[in-house]
């Protein structure tokens, strides 16, 4: 096998990987090594050469073989040479290792998304408030003690808990001390540590033999004793789908709550130890739990040892009263609170929080690890930054007033164009329920696709086994589209809903 | 229930949860509702309340009714009011709702550290290029497109996949397509995905009857199709006890491969179908594989059906040879690449990235999901800048020159004053396998802690299945200290060496 020699390019621009054996002089072998280069791929088209004396020293050959090899490739029409840009690999010459088939992704729905994207589940992208958190990035990694830059500690930063704290406080009523706090990249991987490791509890998600027994776990990460939380969990009869996949391929089950007009039917809790609610704002069909149904399930916590957990993904967003605090606020020791940025800045940052019962901190903390294995520690100090100096308040507001701007735009249009067509659910959030007569649903669904529309159907969020009977529905997000291109997708969402 | 009122807050700057009920008239409610907002801990001390005229505005209730309650506030010591400084919580008089005992956490180790800290694993905290990547992070947020801020494709950017894809291939003749290319938050992260849902394949992992069964699986995710490595999995006999730990908890038995003075014995492979190696810098014992091992590593695999794992966790530091290129280059179809910023930059960017077979990609992507859960996409776009415009680089150039001299501070240090230890493992890396006379290693460390420094003994990297004979020696990080206290490091270490 040849010997295979990087150029360690202590004075040069870049490394550069070459082979130098084959037949002939070291002019002909670098000649061919840098070819292969070129042919394998290894050097793209457009990668610049390093300048030919550097490479001469770092290789231990003559000035004039790097540059005679250059000249070579030059002329043969590998490599470019154009002044003051060096030499480079030529566009155009390459035959690539092996053209990869293009494989198909389920990439992401935006990135080649459909004419009029109404799906919900994202803020407005173009919103970002790009120039307000470059400079809290800025100051964050000024201001960041050199530790910051090891290895993270799993709870998270301790500058960001103490921020989350105080506006978790402040803005949802949550009851947060800093140490109660877990950082983590968001609601799907706080899902993921509150029930890591219920596949290896025997009789823990789904009923006798479904654990793999006491032989399962080997080393000291599976001493650390199980789950956070054990299933079956209750989940509301309409929620994100992407959740109970998750949960289930966790070995999770979980079992549907009706719910009616005030909310989910905490009353029909039974057997269930845990209970995944989002009291602030359903999701998706939009009403707030209702402060019987806050104080009941909390009683229900309490009475049974239970735990309440609060997905508050969009809890900043209300528009016609008050925000409805987080039930945490109820009692901290029964609900464990999770919020994100994903809603309110961006899902690209990857952070969301924890708010804990006491005793639940150390095992979330086991489940993450020793080092903070996921959330992006400068991120961290970012969001606390951004948070502690007024800029999260800022775009909270900014963005109120934009969706509210989209949302009453929404709601204008479907008055004039479909006023047979009601619509449910915003008072809050970045999407509203568009209640359809029964049994178009599946063709609206259809017809908004054909015509370049993309939005869901209460079907796709409801639970399999659902038992109250399904209505008809769209779920309509207004915060996806561009500005400009709002306008027009409330035409065509018009155009396609079912006459009145 | 009290209804639960949060101040909207549209004009004023922050958010302020109060309760408005109670006996007595609005003032007084206020005013207790204040209190039990500081005595809970929802208002913790140096908050900066809102200016009365705008709580009022968003309470409905008159301004001197906040006015009134601010001043009584003040009177009684809960608030202070300062000019310029607005009304605040006082520091002292919060009897917040219940002091959590402190929880004891496996913090990050270096957070409270020894005196002396000659762990392996990280990089030099105080030399991240702060100024660099802010640079290449402002550039990447004002460049970015909008569609950047929304849901992440779990492949990772395309412009980091891009920018990756020529770096290792002229860095570290890694063969490497953006389309293999999957980033994800660091080498454990890698191995999750590789090995997820091993637990649920029947007779995957641990023999039989150690799977699940196949009705584990529910929903669309359990659908996928099990994990895109099976094990066991043959790995070096010295290696992070944390990934064999990691790969337990998943259900992947572990072999160990015996070392010798040209790394792994990989004529030992049997039946396993994968190997685990860190072939350019074994870890921890620091010798490279053998140029016969890895054409024979790689004939294994093309014979076998098998896989190469190659973690390349360090490979851009070497000091007294060219770089040893990847073992991926030999042969792209069967080897996966792992590397990480977590050595060349630091562990708090959580950035990895896999460069895979054509036939893993899709497996691999299913296994993260249809959107990105993990690494940060402005992190991606910002390493995409800093890789592009040469500050990658620039700054492993650096750190090589820097922990060279480090090296050599301490071979320097040993040869003086312990002359008879030797030192082995130092072409490369961040640490160096100081050899110890039978016997005598467990004590050494044991002497070093009580001395106040920090290190490691082979025994805690052996594979508890090990059967070659255990030799005695320290795994010294020479990367960690700070630059002042690096000689004092050296110091204590050597009066902790037994003697000759």
């Amino acid at each position: 096998m040849a010997e295979s020699w990087v150029n360690s390019a202590e004075r040069i621009g870049a490394d550069l990987h070459v082979e130098l054996t084959g037949p002939g002089g070291r002019r002909a072998a670098l000649i061919e090594a840098l070819r292969d280069a070129v042919r394998s791929g290894r050097l793209p088209p457009g990668t610049r050469l390093p300048p030919y004396r550097s490479l001469a020293a770092d290789l231990g050959v003559a000035r004039n073989t790097v540059a005679d090899a250059y000249a070579e490739l030059v002329a043969e029409g590998w490599f470019t040479a154009r002044q003051g840009s060096g030499t480079r690999v030529a566009t155009g010459v390459a035959e690539p290792l092996r053209h990869a088939a293009r494989i198909p992704r389920k990439g992401p729905p935006r990135a080649r998304g459909p004419q009029h994207d109404l799906r919900q589940g994202t803020p407005d992208a173009s919103a970002f408030p790009r120039a307000a958190w470059s400079a809290s990035y800025r100051r964050a990694l000024q201001q960041a003690p050199n530790e910051a830059f090891g290895p993270g500690d799993p709870a998270g930063r301790p500058e960001l808990r103490q921020a989350l704290a105080e506006y978790l406080a402040r803005a949802r009523g949550v009851r947060a001390e800093p140490d109660r706090i877990v950082v983590c990249s968001g609601f799907a991987h706080a899902l993921r540590l509150l029930f890591q490791g219920v596949a290896r509890d025997p009789g823990a998600g789904r009923g006798p033999g479904a654990g793999r027994g006491p032989g399962a776990g080997r080393g000291p990460s599976a001493g650390r004793g199980g789950s956070v939380l054990r299933g079956p969990l209750a989940v509301e009869e309409y929620g994100l789908g992407f959740h109970r996949e998750l949960l289930a391929s966790a070995g999770v089950r979980t079992v549907p709550l009706p719910l009616d007009e005030d909310g989910a039917r905490v009353d029909r809790l039974e057997r269930e130890r845990a209970v995944l609610l989002t009291p602030a704002h359903q999701f998706p069909t939009g009403g707030p739990l209702h402060a019987s149904r806050r104080a009941a399930v909390v009683d229900w916590a309490r009475a049974r040892g239970g735990v309440l957990l609060e997905d508050d993904y969009d809890g900043e967003f209300r528009y016609d009263r008050k925000p409805v605090g987080a039930v945490q606020g109820l009692d901290p020791e029964h609900v464990i609170y999770v919020g994100s940025v994903s809603k309110s800045l961006s899902p690209a940052l990857r952070l969301g929080w924890m708010v804990l019962p006491e005793r639940h901190v150390p095992a979330v903390l086991a489940a993450k690890g020793e080092r903070e294995a996921w959330a992006s520690v400068l991120d961290q100090l970012s969001l606390a930054d951004f948070l502690t100096c007024g800029s999260y308040d800022r775009h909270v507001r900014r963005m109120r007033q934009h969706y509210r701007g989209r949302r009453d735009r929404l709601v204008a249009a479907l008055a004039e164009q479909a006023p047979h067509v009601a619509v449910t659910g915003v008072a809050a959030g970045l999407h509203a329920v568009l209640r359809l007569p029964p049994g178009t649903e599946a063709s609206t669904v259809k017809a908004a696709a054909w015509q370049g529309v993309a939005l869901d159907g209460l079907a796709a969020f409801r639970h399999p086994a659902a038992r109250t009977p399904a209505e008809d529905g769209l779920v309509v997000g207004y915060a996806t589209p561009s500005e400009h291109g709002y306008g027009a997708a409330l035409e065509a969402l018009c155009g396609v809903l079912p006459p009145g």
